[in-house]
């Protein structure tokens, strides 16, 4: 099959010929159509993280496709199902985190196209318990985008727990934030989209937003005349950002950080963390039935997911795009 | 009356003899017992804070005493009874912080001690509305330290909320952690205490501490060894205390922040955050229902308040002890 | 002034010619535009409930007008300010309920058009701390629905938390319920509306209902084929139609009650209440933070309220109207 | 093996030597050292609840004992180690109550005891994932009642959140009341222990309960007195109790369920529930986690387990004895 493989940390990707994998126990093969570029699969491709991602690396996070085969073991998927392949490729199900309902937190994970092979390729072997069944109403297309940028701001959004009488601030309009705004929307919240290219701001305006505020301009005194935001959900991986959000809170504002800044540093203000009662939290993508959510919102047509197809073979090229800033929307590999 | 005057900011206090203030409508007038020391009392008097406090400040919010006279209105306390005056002397009532339950971020606050005079002076006047009943079973010295020191670190725990089957941190063991580390054991976490000192240590051990870590060493090969923490209370304003707090987080871990440092920057590791879903949170003292608690607790056995009792006289020798952190627990002016 | 009294409980109403009063300390006179038919009105006239309301009683808890006079004191509003005079008339701002944000479980409340006069009226005196705002852009007969039936369908949701991966069921789409079933919505919920007739059904299509249940047909079966609910929001005061409501919980859900039934026993079966970890919830209206919610998702085009107008001097015609359960929506006397 | 089996639904219990089972993949053989009688058991063995238990079954899921041999797979467990085998034998692990944390409400679950074979005998074979460790500092026999009537309470408060500031009253202080009594203590809260005998009142006395009532004299006078109960957990299946408890609740008052009374319906005052904002609340054994917890406070030294051993020959006798009402705390059957 043809896969997109690392070579060496650092190296441009190759498109190889490699043989299709075989499902293990519990596992599933499934025949890959479409699987978005997440900037994780650069930092990957690259060892940018402490942690380094397997040898010989076939990234990718946002696959979805049908499966093609099973392997042994009573599997909760059935031949021929379309599903996604996110981030969390497997968790253990028995630790503390598991057994509470944080498996993204579990302390024994695999993650696809990080510490097992991933989606950039045309099959994917991935576990059966972990896969995420894609209701038919959900183009694979749609579904890709979904499964990481979606998941994650839909989660990050969800463990601040934005209200209808609150005011939620987006920053950001990209990949994940283009779906962070909608689902702001959907909890209910008055949301305000804040990014420095016009056309982003733009599409923020077509997808609803209530306010939109252009982080060139002065940002801060835009924001206090809006009333100040409860929620601030940073997609850029920007301290500078972070801050800037920090900053604009209310009183018991919640602060969610679901980027991985390439400076580790966030400079938290802590005398007006105390003073207004401030919460920053940390998300990390979302669980099975997260993103079984983010499908059924998508079905009942809440969101509107912006992509642009690209083909496996430019992947080093759609890296270069994505580095450069360039990219108004998720780019998606079509196999 | 005697009290204790700011007269310039930065200046040491005086002992001078002022008028017995007269309570306006909504007020009364309590004859002070007993006023803790809390640190915030030294940054008011030299004006270390962004916003100054009122002029010829009488600091003190740690008020507790007897009303002798009521002002105008229907007041909710009676002549003769005791109470305590805190941090927050008044809040608007009708702002969304109040409405919500959050009067401690009301938008138009007043603060004895700071705003409006405070405890530090044979009387005082305080507001019924925020005035709050003192339990026979307590003492007024006892009740002095819980009105500040005590509130604020039972009420960081509570937006924490620390479970019975987790392990809660409190990192400093003055005055307001050697509270906080009792709260910690109420609320029916493993407590691990940790300090600098070996008599704060051997003081954590003394109010029950599971287990004590002593930050000299090897803290956090100490804390690893104990399986980590959920719920970490840093009670010294120093950022390396709340980064190294912070490294010790268990995933879906909770850093509570309640000090003020001087240097108002706590250097928050983003990686790390997100990948355990770490929430870092803000907490400034407590409301009416939160330091009736405290008393609650008081009077029920649950909690032993370690003070030294000084005169209002030795305040400016008070405050050098308390700035070369010699205390063993907390300060309290008895008139 | 022209006002309905109650001249004796359970008496028809009787329009009179009554003295403008005047308001104390703390109050303002509000000109009643418009005032919203309640069926907890018709309880009050009738005295059908324990605790009896005032003497010659002006009913009428939905009112909305202008501030023409102010009481005594510094008050949070202006001559000239439309405000919306809501059930919960003043609340002691003290007690532990206060302090906690559930002012609506005041336990020394005064509720208009119970134990205060309310607004069936052309002026009415409310205390100015419990008076809410109304936003330009929500006109006042729009305003007096919110101001109770909205209210406390908004706050019955909101306690229950319904998220966006839910499914929530409305039960009873008249006064109550028309709003309710879009309050579910703004929550990012799946909506479930259900009713006995056939032009309810059809407004809650238009309103939006994901899907519409007759209860006249098989409701438990056609409930689970749709995947059961994981709210249920009963907004008619039938024992039985909270038990069908409690019958089609999935685990973890939660039924909540707002209404007041006649019957007042609700047989709740503890088997399945155990088993599935359901939750049944009481909820009386809501805050005055609830209410500025209420209205400002009006203000953002999110709600639509469904009313009739009507003359004050037909209050006892609409009264039948509404007990004979032929009012396709609120009725709203305008003055 | 030595087991005590259920001939048929009804009959008595009979002793017989049966073969000892053998793991299959995933499960693991456990030799059992005891195991407690929970009156589920009696249920069970005579069919009383409409889904009825497995043919020829071996009753009990309070086992505890050492895991001797091992099924096929990667398993949790060692050889040697010491376990609990709860009600919740086998949850699947990927429903949509598995991954939000809630297996309890599993939508295919195993039960031991019932679906399952359980502990009434020397040897059980259960689910690797689903045995939880006891730790060293926990006997076989305290570790018994935790297993069901201790987890089931903590899990039942747990779910209320019993607050430091608030009062939990436990009705019943029998084999779970008494467990319940002590785990409202380890939440913080001031306690109310209810119960008609005075042995039992004793027993609530001795394990430091703050008030005892005796349920025989005015109860409500009593509760009233106390200024009411905010959290209420009633152990005992009786629908007049858990009314009782229902009227003592103050404003946001939660009553937890976690019986199951012979006589399924409780009579829910509508008006008190929705004028107050009461919850009604279920609750459904625990999760690995919360069992865990329990013998996590058990070795810290947090509670106290009183039980009465006894011969497994005697199973029906214990079961007379326990529908009697005549047992003072848990029986515990030492294989
Ligand atoms: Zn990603
Ligand atoms: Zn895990
Ligand atoms: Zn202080
Ligand atoms: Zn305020
Ligand atoms: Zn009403
Ligand atoms: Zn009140
Ligand atoms: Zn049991
Ligand atoms: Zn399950």
């Amino acid at each position: 099959m043809k896969a997109a493989v690392v070579p060496a940390l650092g190296a441009p990707l190759e498109i190889r010929d490699v043989p299709v994998p075989e499902p293990g126990p519990g596992q599933v093969l499934v025949r890959i159509e479409t699987c978005g570029l997440c900037h994780t699969d650069i930092h990957a491709a690259r060892g940018e993280w402490p942690v380094k991602p397997k040898d010989q690396l076939i990234p990718g996070h946002e696959g979805v496709g049908t499966v093609e085969a099973l392997g042994e073991g009573d599997l909760p998927v059935t031949l021929g199902q379309r599903v996604a392949l996110p981030w969390l490729g497997h968790a253990c199900g028995h630790c503390r985190s598991c057994v509470a309902g944080w498996e993204t937190y579990c302390t024994s994970p695999a993650y696809m196209g990080y510490t097992m092979d991933g989606s950039y390729a045309e099959y994917a072997v991935a576990y059966a318990s972990h896969v995420v069944p894609v209701p038919d109403a959900v183009t694979s297309r749609d579904a890709s985008p979904l499964t990481c940028a979606g998941v994650t701001t839909y989660k990050g959004l969800k463990v601040a727990a934005p209200q209808p009488g609150e005011t939620a601030m987006v920053v950001g309009i990209g990949g994940l934030g283009h779906l962070g705004l909608q689902y702001a929307r959907v909890f209910g919240s008055r949301t305000v989209a804040v990014d420095v290219h016009d056309e982003k701001l733009q599409l923020a305006k077509d997808l609803g937003a209530d306010q939109v505020v252009d982080a060139r301009g002065d940002q801060q005194a835009e924001l206090e005349a809006l009333g100040g935001v409860d929620v601030a959900l940073v997609t850029v991986p920007s301290p500078a950002a972070m801050r800037a959000a920090h900053a604009a809170l209310n009183p018991n504002g919640r602060l969610v950080l679901v980027g991985l800044p390439a400076d580790n540093r966030l400079e938290l203000p802590v005398f007006e963390t105390v003073l207004k009662g401030i919460s920053v939290i940390g998300s990390l993508v979302g669980t099975r039935n997260d993103l079984a959510d983010c499908f059924d919102l998508h079905a009942r047509g809440l969101t509107r997911v912006v992509t642009e197809g690209r083909r496996l073979e430019d992947v080093n090229a759609c890296f270069d795009e994505v580095l450069a800033g360039e990219v108004p929307a998720r780019l998606v590999f079509e196999m």
